[in-house]
């Protein structure tokens, strides 16, 4: 018995039935992969994700569009819209049809590896080319250290991760389940912590550690500081962007959304499920509460309550900010007003004194 | 036959021959290399290249200096003025001339290196030591890859590029021919892309690529993501200085300048010729027109027309950004103003009621 | 003759001794371990360093707390405080038993290191693994550079430095004594330099260095650029947190602190002393006088004197900071007032013209 060859998906017909949408059009356009509608060539399928960009849908040169339900416009002859309650997981799928295959890493460990005699590394963990793993380290099953990574003395990592070439990880930090951390990170850095003094500062011994739960995933170039003493926390499923400086005892809350080039500063507190988004600053010694957002290139200098948005720096409430925005706008109105005033007093005063 | 010995080059007299430039002063000093105005010594040659540092000429310790042609004061006993049209340009002569050579690299594969069976490096090519090369991958002719570098499966790279140490280049990624690209960087990470959920967000695949085109440099530390779909696209000849984040989708137009720290996010295009200053930052899905500059720490949150120029955060024109500033330097005025009116109507209203 | 065991300091009593503090409770409350207030258990000695976290003392569940002379509250039963006239100096000692031994680096050459047969290694220095020494190179006594390492022909450093894993220094870079750098970082990349063209730009070769000098300290994914020409120079004692940017030829004075992602453009030179606090940005060709402090997101464009404080983007003088900021909230003052009296001359006038 064999098993039945699966059907190909490679028309516009054969699509909208994989997604379950209806098609409108023709059902016989070829299709060999995705691009978006800017960059799309005819033989590729698009969506419209974003109804900003409702207008390149009928001139992109994508042969086969995903739109949502209430796009009107019918396709041209020759074309196909496959109409979705939600473009964007039905593109989803099609990028999964067509993307080429993610690249895997076979168990084992690379000739080229240097893997301390007491660490514990199972048979279905990959170590990568040139990888060094020292005294006492312990990686979980299917852990993936890609080429040229670091793991210091003791660092514990969980199962099914996914540390990508190029990745430092200091002594005694602690990684969960399904952590994934892009190439050129490092974790586990010294807090910057001196005494101050004007003939040289001390350096303050940063014994403390980092610990990482389940599903976090740390971008590229992120720096993360090991804590002064106990640890610094990111906790479960907390999504981390290229180049954001957390630096020693911050704890990341659950499922924080932290966007590129944010820093936050030592001892301070993110709340679970709160946003920083891109370029944000927080002082040291801050709470931000559960689901506050901060917004791009904002500075916190003061607690932010759970849910609480704020803007600007220093970053004030959107009331506030609005009524700072608004006050400029007006000041030139108020001058004029006042110079009309000006003349109107102007003249009473003439009137009286020449009755 | 013998080569006849080149001229040496080491007084005020031979460099000026050399520059094609007029010569005030002493010809015979001394010259074994170059430093600027502040750091000079007498056997050093250096330049006013900015006006700014007029003053600096005659207090300096170097004993030549190339200044441009409006340079009216004479030089001291035993020291040298090079008068040119274009002091910079010359400088870089000299600068040439007592500079040390440029590191070079020996074709060849080092033999700590890995390198997959399949992947092609050309007989002039370096790889340096533990870089990894992996499968499919392509090196073009005279192309360096430092020691310790990464590049992921079917990445290629073209012709006399100059990959320094400890760059992390990911899978299926383009580089064209004389592309530069300093240490630390990572070209290729994930995208950052969720589908957010309260109990946890979904990890969006970021199955695009990064097409980094001819004659672009990169500079140390930043991170360019690979595209969702698609591509993330740096176009021919822009500059990148360190730091930068540069997201998904992104495309960066020709000969642009990017500068340090300065972060790009996703799907927005930057056009030709424009410049992104020191910290600036420009939400996604935004179009910053061709030859616009974004000045230092901006915050680009709408549209930049074509050659605009926008300041501050939110970024706005330079007309309402000085209005701005103008109004608040006036309010005190306002209020003073304000103030001697109402004394004024206060006396009037006196002397109406007191006829 | 045997050596004496010394006294193991596992109590509350104990450790007072140990640290000279007055003990205020029970001498005998077991010690394993340091925490924050907020993170201790009962068999942890805590400490409040920081006079807002008072109200935390008692509520914490740390069995033992280093306490300030005027914390007046006494300690629960079975509880301990350790009263010191410096409890973070203190606590430093407990730190310090405590805490895990530092990881060590024994001395001698990893055997997947690549060393040049001209590089100068002492018995006493640890190159790690895959480590890369080119040609010239001159390593101190005792120094570490630690795996996976790039150091560039003829870099010199000095003695007791500690270059953690996975940095890179390219090649004439000269480092003092006792430098530390943390992974990541990069010494002596190119600096951002070119002769603008519409059809492309031409590199300025950067063949300047980069100078380290003793008892600096530099965080995880810092760039530091080489000089045109000359040096970029980063003096005594400063100390330089994560992904900050300094660019080629600036200069940072003598225990300057740079905090986490400042960034310093070319030729700027930072005062002894100086303070630039984190995500600050500093324009090129600047002075920063000794002892200034720029403050957070603060955006430099202008010289600023020794001593100075600067705020805001532009930065201007505390002064002018809150004048601005004053402004702001006047305008709606203003507005008012204005109003008022605008009602005021209405009422005037009708008065005059129905006499």
């Amino acid at each position: 018995m064999s098993t039945p060859t699966p059907t190909r998906v490679d028309t516009s017909g054969a699509l909208a039935a994989l997604v379950g949408g209806r098609l409108a059009g023709c059902a016989e356009v070829r299709i060999t992969g995705v691009a978006s509608l800017a960059e799309a060539e005819p033989h590729h399928v698009s969506f419209l994700g974003n109804p900003l960009y409702r207008s390149r849908v009928v001139s992109s040169a994508a042969g086969t569009v995903i739109v949502p339900e209430d796009f009107a416009e019918p396709p041209p002859a020759g074309r196909a819209w496959i109409v979705c309650a939600d473009p964007s997981a039905a593109f989803m799928q099609a990028v999964a049809l067509f993307a080429p295959p993610p690249v895997s890493f076979e168990p084992g460990v690379h000739r080229t590896a240097v893997v301390h005699e007491t660490a514990v590394v199972p048979a279905t963990a990959h170590v990568g080319a040139g990888t060094v793993l020292e005294a006492g380290v312990v990686l979980g099953r299917r852990t993936i250290v890609g080429a040229g990574g670091y793991v210091g003395q003791e660092t514990r990592i969980g199962d099914d991760c996914l540390i990508y070439p190029n990745v430092t990880v200091r002594e005694r930090c602690l990684l969960g389940n399904r952590v994934i951390i892009h190439s050129g990170t490092v974790i586990g850095s010294d807090g910057f912590g001196y005494i101050p003094g004007k003939d040289g500062h001390t350096k303050i011994p940063q014994v403390g550690t980092v610990q990482i739960d389940d599903d976090v995933e740390i971008g590229a170039q992120v720096a993360i500081d090991r804590a002064r003493f106990g640890r610094t926390w990111i906790r479960r499923g907390a999504k981390i962007d290229n180049l954001v400086q957390i630096a020693h005892n911050v704890i990341i809350g659950e499922h924080c959304f932290v966007i590129a080039q944010a820093g936050i500063s030592g001892s301070t507190r993110i709340g679970n499920g709160a946003i920083l988004a891109g370029q944000a600053g927080v002082a040291g010694h801050i709470e931000v509460g559960d689901g506050a957002v901060v917004m791009a290139q904002a500075g916190v200098t003061k607690n932010v309550a759970p849910g609480a948005h704020v803007f600007g720096s220093p970053a004030t409430d959107p009331k506030i900010h609005a009524r700072n925005q608004f006050a400029l706008k007006n000041v030139a109105k108020l001058q004029a007003a006042l110079r009309q005033l000006q003349l109107e007093v102007a003249a009473l005063r003439h009137q009286i004194e020449n009755p």
